[in-house]
Order: C-alpha cells, then sequence, then structure tokens
C-alpha cells in the first residue's frame, strides 16, 4: 500500500511540474487557459460550441478537447470557429499535463487569446491533475441530480467556477436547486455559479461574460 | 512508462486474483452478483430503489454501495428493503475486488441470494477492475447524450447488458435512439438492452425479468 502511495504521488508530482511549465509557456505567448471538468454527457462540447460564437468575436481561440475515443468533439469546436486539436487518450480516464505540453505544440499560441481544454468526460479523476491552465470550470447538469456535491466533495472543492447545465430541464425534474446550492456552498463559498442551458441560451451571456473578464483581467495584470 | 504500465498490470493481477476469491465465496453461499455501473446521476441509485421492492417478493438482497463520501446510497437501498453496506472510498474513483472482500465480512451471505453492488459514479475506471459479480450492468441515460458508446467504446465493450434510463426524457431532448443503438452494436452485438424510467416505471418490468432469470439460471446450474 505504502509503495502504491509512493508511485502515486511521484506521479503527481512530475505532472504538477510539467504543469508549471506548460503555464509559463502560456504566459509567455498571452494566452489564458481553462480546464473544463464533467461527467460524461454534462454538456462540455455543447458548451464550448454555443460559446464560441460569442468568444470569437473579441478572441482567437483555441480548443484541445480530450477523449478516450473518436474526434467527434475537436471537429464540433472547429466548426464552431476554433483552432482545434485532439487527444484520444487511447483509454486514460484523464488529460495531464504532458498531453497538453504535446498539445501545445501543435497549436499556433502566438495567435491565440484563450486556451480552452475539454478534459475527458469524467467527474473524479482529471479533477485531481493539474494541466497548466488558469482557471479549473466545472459543468454540472440538471439531471445528474441535486446531491453531486455532497457525493463528489473533491471534485466540487478544487474549482473557480461552477456551471449548472441544462436548467431547461427542471421543471421535468425533481432537482432541488436549494439542496445543490447548500451542497456546493459548503465546500466551496467562494466559487462563481451559473446556471445556464445550452439547449435554450438561457444564461449563457452571464458566462460569456465572466470569461471576458477573466481573460481581460490577466491581460491587465501582465 | 514502462515501470508505470507494469505496476498497473500487476495491480490489475492482483485485482483479479481477490476477484477470483470473492467470486468462489459468493457461489458457495449461493449468491448471484451484479455489479451496476454508470456515470454521476445517470440513476443507479433510482433504479436500485425502484426495482429492490420487485426483487425482494422472490429473493433476499444484499447491496454494497460504493462512493467517494456519504453514506446517502445504502440508506436509500436499506429503505427499499435491502441489507445494505456503504464503501466510501475516499478519494478512489472505483470500487476494486479488495474493498469487496471487506463489504462481504460485512454481509450475511448465507441469507441472501442477490447481491448488487452500486460502483463509484465513474463511466472509465470502475470498468477495468473485475469484482468477482457475474454480470456487469451499464447504466446510461437519455441526457447524457447518443455519442456516448462511440466515446467510450471500452466501457461499453466489457457489459452483459445496457439499460437506458431517463427514456421519459426522450421526447424533450436531441436524443437519437437509432444512432444509440447502432454505437452499441458495432461494440456488443451480445448485450440485452433495456430502455427505461425510474421515473414513471416504463420499462422496468422487462429488466426485473432478466434479473431474474439470471439469478435463476444461475441456481439451476449449481
Amino acid at each position: 500500500m505504502t509503495q502504491r502511495v509512493a508511485v502515486v504521488e511521484r506521479i503527481t508530482k512530475v505532472n504538477d511540474q510539467i504543469a508549471e511549465a506548460n503555464r509559463a509557456r502560456l504566459e509567455q505567448a498571452g494566452v489564458f487557459g481553462l480546464n473544463i471538468m464533467a461527467s460524461p454527457g454534462a454538456g462540455k462540447t455543447s458548451l464550448i460550441e454555443r460559446t464560441l460564437p460569442r468568444l470569437t468575436e473579441r478572441f482567437r481561440v483555441g480548443v484541445i478537447d480530450g477523449d478516450i475515443a473518436t474526434s467527434l468533439d475537436a471537429e464540433r469546436a472547429a466548426a464552431a470557429g476554433a483552432v482545434s486539436v485532439q487527444i484520444n487518450t487511447g483509454g486514460a480516464c484523464h488529460l495531464d499535463a504532458n498531453m497538453i505540453a504535446q498539445a501545445l505544440g501543435s497549436l499556433p499560441l502566438e495567435e491565440i487569446d484563450l486556451l480552452i481544454v475539454e478534459n475527458v468526460g469524467n467527474l473524479i479523476c482529471p479533477t485531481g491533475f493539474q494541466l497548466g491552465t488558469h482557471r479549473n470550470v466545472l459543468v454540472s447538469s440538471v439531471p445528474e441530480g441535486d446531491d453531486k456535491p455532497y457525493k463528489y466533495p473533491s471534485s466540487f472543492s478544487r474549482m473557480d467556477v461552477l456551471l449548472l447545465n441544462k436548467i431547461d430541464l427542471l421543471e421535468v425534474s425533481d432537482f432541488d436547486l436549494a439542496r445543490f446550492r447548500h451542497g456546493v456552498e459548503v465546500i466551496n463559498e467562494q466559487m462563481a455559479f451559473f446556471p445556464l442551458s445550452c439547449r435554450t441560451g438561457e444564461g449563457l451571456e452571464a458566462w460569456v461574460d465572466w470569461v471576458v473578464s477573466q481573460v481581460e483581467g490577466a491581460r491587465a495584470g501582465r
């Protein structure tokens, strides 16, 4: 057991060092990075697809799509106006900093302002691996249920911003928004929160404004 | 890289040996085991909750609930008529055979006919770890989208039966059932398939009948 823990700690430490190098590389090129994480089907790709047309009015955007298999997501991001790269993890349950380092080599970083990383669909494993991006984004969704912050506290605690997608389904579900919010606030009081629907478009503006403010804030700080 | 692969292979091999011992222990006690896997919020707990009242008419049922945190699920299973044990993995993204071996010690195996294991909410990691149960059950759900078999092929390929939950949401979603079915059939032609809704109860009978046939088939084979 001790040996296994030591191996995991070593992997995490090496990962964090590569993540720091990724961060430096992004900052040198003037790129602000988001790492979007969620369960399978919470709506990461739809979110990117719906917000890209608004974001590309202001910024040049690159997307790195992580998936077990297929390049469906990268194709959707490219169709929505981003420069996109697909990482197929071949079974691995999360992206790590080394995969990102390799993908960065395929992107024209000097021509990009904002990099969106779409992680593998998994509410647990990706949250333990730094990639070198600047903000951690969690997409939760109404059909997953209002108990998720209680059942996956470490995932929710590591985020900078939380989106609750598919709010158009609130009326046909038993989802209790107050219970969900309470579960989140106990774990992570500071986290920004945007309820929205990629299907109807409701709430997307506020989220896009938040992204814009983060990118411009980072620029002003340089 | 080679070293890391070797460690993973060693862990898997040790796991499989413990899984075999679990299987022998279950069979000696006359217990048939199901391992239920799904993304967070696909409806594993609701499924167990809805089917237990029908299953407990025929069988004595034990439930092992795996979660990162909380005992919410085991409480729901107990309220629905099962003998239940909660495993809190403390961050780990899947159950392994060793966790099950420990939980089996807390269950009155001689008094149980059917053991239902509810795995951690994760579409990827649990599918790589044998537990010693007899059938692998995957719960997919309409809001997750019809692209999941294409994006998580190894998860779908390892299953004996596939449930598609939340079919009451088909009419308010863009889910294409033919596309989903095609993706599944390419990967795993033999897999039994039950579309259902834990919310409305539609389709639950066929799934319960399947479970009954599996338990009784195993009994007849002994």
